[in-house]
């Protein structure tokens, strides 16, 4: 099992996703910028996965604690935020799982930082991190729902083969996820950008999509 | 039933596309610069669909004959070919499907051109057209395999709401193939470039994937 940590993970993101892993059997270390909310995120947790494994700190101690490290922060913040823990974050596997969108009058708006994505931005603010990019297709509301499957494909992205290996095999510990290998960092821009259109979609037909890649090998 | 030209459509995708809508009872015109290659082309579909109604005919006249214009030229030529038929395709409605791609060894690389999108090109090239997207997830070599039922969803975009919908009932006409409410077409640029990913999910899995979007309403 592994120790995950959450970099701002009092959000929905992080919550769900920390229950998620905390019930299955994985370590997990809820960080906040205020010790107080990660503790009352830790609580809100262990409500509900009372025997989990579940740790509260501010966030360049969850960072330094944790094997894999969520990026789980609203994306606006995520630059300053990755910044202000860059020297935690050094060599460790991190998941970049935002997409740079804003709804703008019912219309879906794509902000690519200059480095092409979110996960390349964080790439290049810590040149020694493990970027890997993952769930970007599954929206953030769905996390919180422990009750229910998350019943999505997540394409994963990355440079560095083992930390995206290790990340694929974190999605096997998240009940109806499935993670499909989708090449280096730099397909991230095109994930997260594609993103918009599945918004898009939810916005036209009142509706929560997920992504299913059909057509691959049995198995996968 | 509907009259739908292709524009250089002796390929892969024209053939195909040709065939399966000639099945399903549309008129279909097959155009390609050469007058001999388009007939050659009607003859082959005739033998799949002896009873199809299957004219051929020179790109320009292909154009002006048809209610709905299909581009299916290999990408890298059809802004020359749009321009060529630039007078005829106004006021049509003219289904982009071409994606920017190029895989140079084993890397699959993305073009976008200035207007954002093929489509959008398109649409800067002909203003006066009635520019969809459609059809940009389905791999070309699906199209000419008769026997096989499309089985994807794609992902429909476009600023006319009319042309919209009647590219997104022709979809209807192609087995196995549901049509999806993309939004604008300035969305075609990031499902252009999204296949980019499902390409490279292609290469690492030595697959054919097509992609299904989950969760929407009953009936869609």
């Amino acid at each position: 099992m592994t120790i995950i940590s959450f970099v701002s993970g009092t959000g929905p993101a992080g919550f769900g996703l920390a229950a998620r892993f905390a019930r299955a059997g994985d370590e997990v270390v809820i960080g906040s910028r205020s010790l107080e909310r990660a503790e009352e995120a830790r609580a809100l947790v262990l409500q509900h996965v009372p025997d989990g494994r579940v740790r509260a700190a501010v966030n360049a101690e969850a960072v330094a604690a944790g094997e894999v490290v969520f990026l789980t922060m609203p994306f606006q913040v995520q630059r300053q935020s990755v910044e202000s823990v860059a020297a935690e974050l050094g060599g460790k596997i991190v998941v970049s799982m935002s997409n740079p969108l804003e709804v703008v009058s019912g219309r879906v708006t794509v902000q690519l930082p200059d480095a092409g994505s979110l996960a390349e931005e964080v790439q290049h603010l810590v040149p020694s991190a493990r970027v890997v990019g993952a769930f970007h297709e599954i929206h953030v509301r769905r996390f919180p729902k422990l009750d229910r499957r998350i019943d999505s494909d997540t394409i994963v992205t990355g440079d560095d083969d083992d930390a995206k290996s290790a990340v694929m095999r974190l999605c096997g510990h998240v009940e109806g996820l499935r993670a499909i290998d989708g090449g280096g960092l730099y397909n991230t821009r095109f994930v997260e950008a594609f993103v918009a259109v599945l918004v898009t979609i939810n916005l036209r037909y009142k509706a929560g999509t997920s992504l299913r890649i059909t057509g691959l090998p049995e198995g996968v």
